[in-house]
């Protein structure tokens, strides 16, 4: 499956403003009501052993609800390799026993159902159940339809959670396996899937990556304490959880200064996954302050976040990039020449859309191509003033949040602080005018709570 | 039941700091976690109906948990009036049926198992289950002890959620019922039961009101926005359990700069329940600034907080009142002829315990004889400052915080705000060494989250 580029509103002739907002507000629309135990990374009961999350859902055995969350489960082995697929599961079941599974494959590899099915024969399936988390495709992308594997087989019922939203599959998909004479049932979990599916989704219906955003902070909103001392904010299972979306998601985008002030390595730890791999690194350093680096903080670099074996990109204002270049910088002719780097120029950006240059170099080839597929997701990681110019421009579909039980008082490391005022600031806002977000997530994580928020209802 | 009103620590010789911290310390000591559904306002389908609380727990019909859950839910029914006692339910079930059933009545009035046994005639009563939240006493009191109701009934079983902390009691009523060879059941929602009537256990063993604060924030930690306008932060749903918070408690505390820009009424209003009444309200207003008020604020007072019909105390420091006397303020004078009115001098206090004189005048006589029976708990509702006092001096037993889904991004109404450093300021804190809390509540209640927090684990 090739996945379109051209987006609705950067490219096509309406006022760039307008277009803009439209864009957004059109961000995501499903009716989503997570149920406990489910967030959009999935069944957390896969992260998490039973007795570490508060809120677990758990099915009655046998039903539909109980196998699909299995075949939840089961996608999500392979995230962020089956990238831009989506990540589906798929079960057989036949007298309430499993008797086969798959998950879609690498990009371009073969589909959940294909794998499934192939490890069984006609007389095997006669009779069985087929859970599968999106709807079976019916058309030929990189792999023939899946469609034509339920022919003749003596499937007794499939379960479908999700319709697909790709227009060449919608619904074409149930209509041929009723004409095959199957029971069907659709929209089992049909929430907890999409919010899995969240970035496959946004990227079908709008032809962009998802933006999604994630801090932890204490009940007071501080996203660190006032000594910039590098503490975790949140405990053991939320760094997990993280390190989970960080596997979720194709690459983590951070600001310049959380990059100099931490120097994160932006690895995935933490968590155990069959397909460990550490997501594509992205620096926002408009004003080009990594090209001032000191040799000790290029020694740094090189050790945590520019270590060898991951991509990196980093995106510069274009005048910025010709000043630095004219100079004959080493460090920066350094990171030209090596090719685990991409140096993005940006446009020249004004508030209140600096986000926009970003996102439109999000969707550019040249991404595409360092990257070796089509970028379908960005983690937003920090810091602050990035993390509040995304939140004010209206530039996420999601935002994940911890909060820690405690309370700091500082000053400095707060969204939208006016302790940020030097780089970005916003006008100052009222209870009765301001935006309010929809709650689609509340998970005691150990110490924390995990909420998720989005801009929209979905519909 | 009279309490006890000496405390184990203001009164006892000890160093006055030492005994400070140990009272704190020792607050709540009871391992909760409490399930879905259920909060320290008791089980919030009470409140709620269903398809307004995110995760309400549902217990299968006839379980022992079903019949406590509605047992607790009962116990509800005289919140407020059966203080200083405990409100109890008790539930008697025959054949899966409910015969009867009762509340602790008005203090001094019959205890729960009284009523539900008056109803029914002991061929009613043979083979039947009681349900109790709280074990049966077994001491005289203003009532005779409830055991005895249990003799020669032919009662089959008899299940209990939580033993009696009064050591009159303690375990004393199950031994009694053990040897009438009445099957016992102990434990049943023991964690549901204990948040619930956490004020009654915090009393019996500390022999000191229950303190409790709350709030409503933004997810950046804004109690208001900047403009100082008074608008709702939090939704429908929380501001409904908010005033069921106002019946749950005895008295609503806030600070002479929340009354003076907010002018609350603090009364009950968005519940339905069949005992409503207002809480005590109580001022804390150190240097007076209530007599200071011109005609016009007094006026709003008298229309508003001061309303006819309800008891209201006034907190000020023993020499601002001596001078404010001196003066013959009128103001001053028409509020102390007031018989609605208590003013309470205190004692000079320095930071960092401001609260230390408040609490002890909370165990004074004067008090309990204004009020008409023991203060048994506090809600400290605001503002910022107040609150910042509470958390930082340890004093509180609970926390009720509504996070809405929004950002302010203003600086002035914020927990340990800078920009509050005209009254009372804290040392900086570091992520390594700050006081953490334990979350044992996490409820969506409508567009917000419900969040309980103590200081320890409680064992």
């Amino acid at each position: 499956m090739r996945l379109g580029r051209k987006t609705d509103f950067f490219l096509n002739g309406q006022s760039e403003s307008a277009s803009y907002h439209y864009y957004f507000r059109k961000a995501i629309r499903m009716s989503l009501t997570l149920r406990s135990g489910f967030s959009f990374g999935g069944a957390l009961s896969m992260l998490f052993p039973a007795d570490k999350i508060k809120n677990e859902q758990s099915f009655l055995e046998n039903t539909d609800e109980y196998w699909m969350s299995k075949a939840l489960v089961k996608s999500m082995e392979n995230a962020s390799i089956a990238n831009p697929n989506p990540s589906v599961g798929c079960l057989i079941v036949k007298n309430n026993e499993l008797i086969s599974s798959g998950c879609t494959e690498i990009w371009g590899g073969r589909h959940a159902e294909s794998i499934a099915f192939s490890r069984l024969s006609p007389a095997d399936l006669s009779g069985s159940t087929v859970y599968v988390t999106l709807e079976p495709c019916t058309h030929v992308g990189k792999q023939p339809p899946c469609i034509e594997l339920f022919k003749n087989k003596g499937i007794q019922k499939v379960v479908i959670a999700s319709k697909d939203p790709n227009p060449l599959v919608a619904g074409q998909g149930l209509i041929k396996l009723k004409e095959m004479g199957i029971e069907c049932v659709t929209g089992v979990l049909i929430n907890e899937v999409q919010a899995w599916l969240a970035p496959f989704f946004v990227q079908q219906k709008h032809k962009r990556p998802f933006i999604a955003l994630k801090w932890a902070q204490t009940l007071d909103g501080c996203l660190a304490d006032d000594n910039n001392g590098w503490q975790w904010i949140s405990g053991e299972n939320s760094r997990k959880y993280t390190h989970w979306l960080r596997q979720k998601y194709d690459a983590i985008l951070i600001g310049v200064g959380t990059l100099l002030n931490d120097f994160p390595s932006l690895d995935i730890r933490e968590i155990q996954h069959p397909n460990k791999r550490n997501p594509l690194k992205m620096i926002y350093d408009p004003f080009g302050k990594i090209f001032q680096c000191d040799k000790i903080e290029q020694e740094k670099l090189k050790e945590k976040t520019f270590k060898e074996g991951t991509k990196k990109i980093i995106f510069i204002n274009s005048s910025v990039l010709a000043i630095e270049k004219s100079k004959k910088n080493e460090w920066l002719q350094s990171i030209i020449q090596n090719k685990d780097f991409l140096i993005v120029p940006l446009g020249e950006q004004n508030q209140p859309q600096f986000t926009k240059s970003l996102l439109e170099s999000f969707l550019g080839k040249e991404i595409e191509d360092f990257l070796g597929r089509p970028l379908q997701s960005v983690l937003v990681e920090g810091g602050g003033r990035l993390l509040s110019a995304f939140i004010e421009e209206k530039c996420f579909d999601l935002i994940h949040i911890f909060i820690a039980p405690f309370f700091l008082g500082g000053e400095k490391h707060k969204l939208f602080s006016s302790a940020q005022k030097g780089f970005l600031s916003y006008p100052l806002k009222e209870v009765s005018t301001v935006q309010r977000y929809i709650m689609k997530v509340q998970e005691k994580l150990g110490e924390d709570i995990l909420i998720e928020l989005v801009q929209n209802e979905m519909n």
